[in-house]
């Protein structure tokens, strides 16, 4: 039995589930889904500031992560993190924002994504530029619709993201990555709308740790992403 | 049950079944992997002129593919004809070049090409510049071996990969990609001798390739690969 | 007497010839043009499927070239085997997309690309890539008409390309080149209608070859562009 | 009077004081210069790991900046944690990592970092991309000491910057950035050892936000660097 | 006493000492401006031809500047002439075009420059690539207005610049550089009118200049500004 | 009759000459090659002090150049003054800098440069920059010889090349183009003793103006390259 662990990267559970869920319908039947929500951090990550609270406090919850885990999914679009979770653990680890990118290179020439608020697609475009991806990114579109309101109105969500996905087509995108984890399962509806195929970062990233668990292939532990040197590290009091 | 193709890009069947075999240990047990080897071309490719004889020769054997298969691995590592492909088929299509150059962006900061011949590596670097995935390519190193001469002194061969690995390692590669189909199987020598994982494209590719079928995810129609337009087209009256 | 083969990418007669009466404005009196069509491939080459199979005839026709021939004019735009033509002959080859650009470049800051269906652009700009002149080019607009609709109506088709033209300048294009071996001719009528020079492919290319031969510069035969390894080639049976 | 706070990265107060009195020497007389340490974090920061729990440390701390401070340098060479505080202050933010690069731009035609250990390049690399300044970076190169490493020996300390230098020189810097806040004051012992300008990059920082604050200059506050959303954000429990 | 002189890249006197009154305002108490007319060369420079003409003027006349000279302003937007003025001269030598953008990268993600002609585009984008500073620079936008016509209507001027500064921002920017010494005491009208900061490129530059001054940072000569060599040099002789 | 004349960027006669010979090989019977020498400026150029002197000596020429001249070949590699040219003539203009480099790149994949002194290097790379050019340039070397050292000792400057061509070649060169118009004449040595073509600047420039001219293709004069405005302007009293 291999097990993944989806971490969302806010304190918010409902996501949390949200994306676990997507993450199983990804998934074969000998793979675990975990899902695991920092105890601590930003209700939501819109921005740096909060993608900086955020990147701690999921690498201070994969400290703790159990021994048995084989594979992990960071669920947070275009926030930070994921170098030095790759430094922490041995095991493979992959993000939403690279996931959805990985797979739509392979559909299409250009890919464009789909997010909330404009002020995230600067970090989403330093995440895909640091992953390596950005040559082929043709559009970063905003809905203008906060994390947490996504679930607020199903119709206007689904709606604005159609809409930020056609911006994104005219600009030459032949692929639409969704750029929230809070927006897994919103790619049937959209896909139904668009004429182009809608990945979700999510489900591109449990079969992506599926598939490099499976290959057993593991972090390059030379240069970058060694272990963390041995020192005095510490949390707030509190 | 899903079935793969992999079709091999020149002419030499012991190529196709190597790889056949490697991409059989990547997938999961309900997928089929098919060997294709085309009729016609190039009994191993080795630079543009080889190789744009072998994309004419793969896309004219994929006219001919059975209606039963639900995706396509391309074995050629930095042949030409994957977009042709995408443009003639609706079911996904993943060239063993880019799906290499995909887990290897996923396991470390910069990763590195080895392949046979001098000559391979212009074509290998439009191919990963063409996939939209060079920024990270730390070096492309060749063995000086031609893709035939593979498989005459097999102590050889793994000895000349791993030393063009250290040389790619040198210029910053912290994942090694074995850049050539007939390399496959290899990767389990070269990287028991290098300190960074090592990644075989056929592997890798059959593996997204399963990935996309599972996740109905089909290369997009707009632009770029659209459905080729009815015309005449004709080969040559041999 | 120096002789030029202007060799067609598709197989219409009319296209070919076109292209030669284009040439032969275009080099001195002591040069002769030859025309060349493949004997086999497509009628018009729209997208990768078609270049792909357009390369190999093309290569497939050049392996036949007559011995006294000086110089090769690829009359393809954006289409493939420029790469494959130059492993092949000793003798200086020039295809028709990167010619024009090089005229374009010494004539104002930015170019600009008009050319047939828009599924042609992203080959066009992989074609002005690989030969290191993408960097200027700001744009590549399309007509929307196929290559065998250009001289259904020959003002339809020159008001297209001013229209085309027209949005390219609104990019930053200070030149206009002209994206089809078809249109050959009808730069006058082009120019006369925008405020930026025009140039056509086939007779830039065809006045680079004659330099070219004149100074007694040939492919460089190190590295990418050594002739093909002697190895078992094959044509399909028929 | 103007007030500059000076933020260390690490919870190693005596940097922080090595930071400051830098800063100190390169302000006006009516510039005071604040030390600001993390009250908890990393004791050094080496790697993404540390960098990512450094970035939150410090945005946590400037949560309590004192109304009074008119600018913030932010004193940790290719850390995290920039664009956050830029969110969540309106007062000027530099980092010690652009500054540095800024100030050797003007001074050569390309510049090199020399750093601590191996595994920082990648970040300050990032950091400079993020920032808009990696085209003129000819070389980062390491010295292969821990931060901490940095005061145990100023003779081999400062004969690894030399060493290092010279390898940035021989790959084409004209000025050295010393890349890290605990080698403030070695740029009179580096730049008397090596042919070219020297910059520290505490020193350019401090007197780049005294600049902004005399220009009366402040963060943009649309789009990237607006204010954080208001939303629940916590911190551990200790 | 330090003293900056802040060189005019035309012959307009009133320019000059417009320029310079910026400059005096942007710089410390201890620090006096001598503003620098060239005694030839173009009353307003314009394009490429205008700026060559004004580049050599520019070096000629600092060929006679008085030796108690600490740092020079080049005070044209995107004029030639730094790298020629870094190897005749030790001091420091900072250009407004670099200057602006320094500064302007220090306050947001991405700058935009607002400038006179249409034409001047061109030689503003070479200048920001020459300086390595073009990567975030995200547009260049004209006002129509000619050099010499922004005095004539100073409300018709800035409501000029202000559009064009909306459609900057339009296209991403977050900051503003005013692009061209003309406009010095533009900053505040505009900056009034504009929802982002606006940067002075006169101001920035006599401040950034300063402040090399002051940490004693003087141009690296080794390599690209090496001390012109011994040679015939001549002028017309009128 | 076709009249080009070849601007030499310095005052050296004998330079001239020696590029105007070359010249006069590379054009047809039909044309005939104009010398000229600005009557003041540099007696070599090397480095930008000298090539800003250079370029308004050259345009202070061209000013003077008779109507009867059908284009202009621009004599010195890497040096300034291109685009001016371009707006004061409506005729074409070709620096021998981007010509060398658009014959090269139809030779071989990437190509190298190797010129005169090492202070050069960084204008020739900005040149090729400005050119649209630089994207396949592998290399620019130097001989360490200064222009007017180039005829003390034929057999040296020879030797010379032949090591910085070997250089460039080692770091990827498949082509050499000879940096410095004072080395016309030198390609038939050293291109027998490298195995690679070896394209000389002036010939090429004078080929591509011939060509230009031929097809009646004029300097665009929207935008970048339109006649400079009317204004006041003046040399030096002497």
């Amino acid at each position: 039995m291999t097990r993944i662990a989806v971490v969302n990267c806010n304190t918010t559970e409902t996501m949390t589930e949200t994306a676990a869920a997507r993450a199983r319908l990804a998934v074969g039947p000998g793979t675990e889904i975990v899902a695991v929500t920092p105890s601590w951090g930003v209700e939501s990550a819109e921005g740096w500031y909060d993608s900086f609270i955020s990147a701690a406090a999921v690498l201070h919850t994969l400290e703790q992560l159990p021994d048995d885990i084989d594979g992990v999914v960071m669920a947070g679009f275009g926030e930070h993190g994921r170098e030095g979770a790759r430094e922490l653990l041995d095991i493979p680890v992959v993000d939403i924002t690279e996931a959805s990118a990985h797979l739509a290179l392979m559909l299409g020439r250009r890919y464009g994504v789909v997010t909330t608020v404009a002020r995230a697609a600067g970090q989403i475009e330093d995440s895909l530029t640091a992953a390596g991806l950005i040559a082929h990114c043709a559009a970063i579109e905003s809905t203008g619709l906060g994390v947490l309101e996504l679930d607020a109105d199903p119709i206007r969500t689904a709606e604005a993201f159609v809409t930020a996905g056609e911006r994104a087509i005219a600009r030459g995108a032949e692929v639409i990555c969704l750029g929230c984890a809070g927006m897994a399962g919103l790619e049937d509806f959209v896909g139904s709308r668009l004429p182009v195929p809608v990945v979700d970062g999510v489900a591109a990233a449990a079969a992506l740790v599926e598939t490099l668990i499976r290959q057993r292939l593991t972090t390059s532990k030379i240069g970058s992403y060694a272990r963390p040197l041995t020192k005095a590290r510490s949390w707030p009091a509190g």
